[in-house]
């Protein structure tokens, strides 16, 4: 059988100059990295604002996923490919992938089967280098506390209440928790610390959330890494850290153009995590695709309830962007497992299952209609294990609920795969529609917390601990009160208990912990045990990886 | 005045192509990096052995150094343009600089003033990411030792001998001694590690001593990583690590392809430690320059003491390479320290320190021309500084002792600065001479570490430590007593102690602890504390990087 890497290198990329030509991208404002990937340079994206329309922008969400994922990003791919086949000047936004999981369980982001973003190894390994410099500028900051402290600690740091974390971009579970500057006195001063997986830094939600070099300087600057002994929030620009932070991301700000096997431009750029971040590639990509392309196909990370939400509800807002459409991604085998089906079952036909497990769908698609007034098509993402009775049963029920839906089958076919649902999603854009949202960023916090469980993922109440509530308090004193807000819970569940599958009704949301990224520009709320730094398996992934006798790259999908 | 980086950007690179075109690199070859910046396939190498000889090899290296450095890099780059004025195909093999001393005190290591490599701000910040690429791997066999203790460890590596260290490009002194793997049970095993900075990592000297990409593997697969409870070691091998290392290295092993101010070709590639490591550029780098053009150009870390002798004694050895001459950098600045005068006294005129110094100078030349049989120049590196007088002193000692010697200003006027040198060089150079050795590799270990302390440094006996004598025999063995010795001492004198300046009698080394780096393929021998993973000062460089109004970088250097 075919793997993705077999498939990925039977496909011959088209120079990377072509491809910005498809998009009107001028030669002069390429850096080519190697033949099939290039950055754009920033100021590029200014002369567009200025002298281009935006074109229609696509986002791709999905139901809540089981472990394997729904294939948001192969869907995503099929549909521009779909919409490039129509005729139509398409451009993909998409997350650049960390190495960690690579080496881990779950395989790259760059789609799979026909449906692929390539130079795929390229992609999935080192790239362009922006996850290393976002990597880079976190450990310089986090290096320049420690040296503050130990070069006699003039800002009165308080080591026990140091915020910022270092980070690696690997899976490396030993390091979650460390003390560091042990030996001798020369070697610093002792401290608990522990290091977060890159995605999971606040320097790259900050990179993915930055209009510019300006703003990018600012955010760098405002980041919160510690407190001092008083109390008082102690900031990355009182260690003068920002300004080498914004040098050493001066590349990494500059959107990546890549393919996809039918060769439709893509810029990937940027990949924070879904959880304690806001999970979507660059509003810098976003914005030069939008300004490029006719369409724009997009997606966010997990489910809706967590991607949608905060793709609609932060990344939106401070681009000025909104969507036309959404296409959001289910497959049988997610809606068994929301109809009660344990992960290892899911390859047998149950027409009963999908039927129960249709109202994790029912609920999502409610909720992008009515809270954010979009327009939804869903694509039903076809597996091989699917029977034709329960992708009958699925597009029958939605056809009583009067939604739009296709079936789609970009693994294996690619673009030729999505033609429907790219038709489907076309005739779905009616005229840009005004933006709506849950909660005002004027709102209490508190309230924009409950706005969200309540209105995004049906909770009946929220409860916050004791400290959530001091935290929150704190943080109005200290003029954040107007931030956003960005859920970290359980990508499984709507709720915060991932085994509450479906449509849960009446549950409560436990908000845990809230933490500040004053740097990012949201308050991150923490339900439920976040994993900022994930483990290797018992064999990792990288055991299967090597280069073969011809020097090419095998086992790596 | 004109800083570095004003001087790097004044000057408009050459596209890369018309670079690699001047040593006759075809097109088919390269893999651009922006436009002043290629790799060149690994393959092409193969194909230059087999189809054109060597041209000939000139190294460059040093009298034992200030704590400010002679310039060695600078020279070398400027007597590279030199020969390239002279309408000799010129081509340079020079170390790639670490990100960590950049945002710490020293600056990069791309040259200086009118002799520099550019572009000078990309290859010190993230040039081709190589150095990542090593940080990677290092981490992932780091992550994977971990891993495997956590999920039952089969291998029973014994935790509390585990020799293979974490890294990271960062001067950062809080990690140099951390407890790793707190938490949870599901945090891994608590035990005591640390980081490196990644150019002492034993990836990177692998790296710089593997031949191509099959050797790359058989090094990385036999590092040794820990011993098990029974004392036996555990290679990268036991853990199937190698594959995945080879795969994160299979773009690093590529050489860099850049150019100087003058736009002579540039190979900079792999940058090691100088004292726990061998201190040179890749072998791959040095070999296809050295296939390339007529004249290569290289340089070896530190002084010659160190980094001739590792140059001479291991990379040549490991590359069947031998130079055709060396040229020796002295500074007045560095007699006068030699003769005894402090750092803070250096700009002031002192013939008598400068007579007394040149007792440095007269044992690296002797040790080069007798030990190894090697025609010498020595270039006289000008400092504004420098008084007449002094540069005169220096030249008619020279010119006594029957030495070549020229004058250079290669920082205020690039290669017409070491015209002289260059003309001084080329005369020097006779006929292939045949390498000559302090010591044979079949010679037990200790004999080897003594041989080079008397016949390199000049010190009476050396002493070990019996934790020393015990490993040593340890390795002996375990099959490694045929591996060259790779000495780890203070860079400032030929003795093991930074204060012993000149050309110090009758010392004695202490060796406190050997290391085997049986990946690269050396017995790592450590005299006095060698510092792996050095710290920021006090206001460390950082502060004062930024970027300007324009967007361009300030105060890198």
């Amino acid at each position: 059988m075919n793997n993705d890497l077999k498939i990925a290198n039977s496909v011959t990329a088209e120079p990377i100059l072509k491809i910005a030509q498809k998009l009107g991208i001028p030669e002069n404002v390429l850096i080519p990295y190697g033949k099939d990937i290039a950055k754009v340079q920033l100021s590029y994206l200014k002369k567009l604002e200025e002298t281009r329309q935006p074109g229609r922008l696509i986002l791709v969400t999905a139901i809540n996923p089981t472990p394997a994922g729904e294939g948001k990003t192969t869907v995503s791919i099929g549909l521009a490919d779909a919409l490039s086949r129509r005729g139509q000047k398409t451009c993909l936004a998409l997350r650049e992938p960390s190495l960690g999981p690579v080496f881990g369980i779950k395989g790259g982001a760059t789609g799979g089967g026909y449906a692929q973003a390539i130079p795929m190894e390229d992609i999935n390994l080192h790239f362009t280098g922006d996850i290393y410099a976002v990597t880079t500028a976190n450990n310089l900051l986090c290096a320049m506390i420690d040296n503050h402290i130990y070069h006699g600690n003039e800002l009165r740091i308080d080591v026990k209440n140091i915020t910022f974390k270092r980070c690696m971009d690997m899976n490396d579970r030993a390091l979650r928790n460390i003390i560091c500057g042990l030996g001798e006195r020369t070697d610093g001063v002792p401290r608990q610390d522990g290091f977060d997986i890159s995605a999971a830094s606040e320097i790259m939600a900050v990179l993915c959330l930055a209009s510019d070099s300006d703003d990018l300087r600012r955010r760098l600057d405002r980041i919160t890494v510690a407190y001092n002994l008083d109390g008082q929030p102690v900031f990355a620009k009182d260690l003068g850290a920002g300004g080498a932070m914004s040098v050493i991301l001066k590349e990494a700000i500059k959107p990546n153009l890549v393919q996809t096997l039918e060769h439709t431009p893509v810029f990937m750029h940027g990949g924070p995590f879904a959880n304690i971040a806001h999970g979507c590639n660059s509003i810098i990509a976003t914005k030069m695709a939008n300004h490029l392309a006719d369409y724009t196909v997009t997606e966010a990370g997990f489910g809706a309830d967590l991607g949608a939400e905060k793709f609609l509800d932060i990344k939106c807002r401070a681009a000025d962007l909104w969507p036309d459409a959404v296409v959001l991604v289910a497959t049988v085998r997610a809606l068994k497992y929301h109809g009660g089906i344990p992960k290892d079952q899911l390859n047998v036909e149950n027409i009963e299952a999908v039927k129960k497990g249709i109202s994790n769908l029912r609920r999502h698609l409610n909720t992008l209609k009515n809270t954010y007034g979009l327009p939804v098509v869903v694509a039903l993402n076809h597996f091989t294990t699917d029977t034709q009775a329960e992708l009958d049963e699925v597009l029958s029920q939605l056809e009583a609920m009067g939604t739009k839906a296709a079936l789609c089958d970009v693994w294996a076919k690619g673009g030729e795969g999505a033609l429907e649902l790219a038709d489907a999603v076309t005739a779905s854009i009616l005229n840009h529609s005004s933006p709506s949202h849950p909660y005002d960023y004027a709102e209490p916090i508190i309230q924009k917390i409950t706005a969200i469980a309540t209105r995004v993922y049906g909770a009946e109440r929220v409860d916050f601990s004791k400290v959530a509530k001091q935290k929150i308090a704190m943080y109005e004193d200290q003029g954040y009160a107007n931030l956003p807000v960005c859920i970290a819970k359980t990508q499984y569940s709507f709720s915060d208990d991932p085994k509450k599958l479906g449509a849960p009704e009446g549950f409560k949301m436990d908000v845990r912990d809230v933490t500040l990224s004053s740097g990012a520009g949201f308050i991150v709320v923490l339900c439920g045990t976040i994993m900022r730094m994930p483990g290797l398996p018992k064999k990792p992934a990288a055991v299967n990886i090597t280069l073969d006798e011809n020097g090419d790259t095998v086992g790596l999908f």
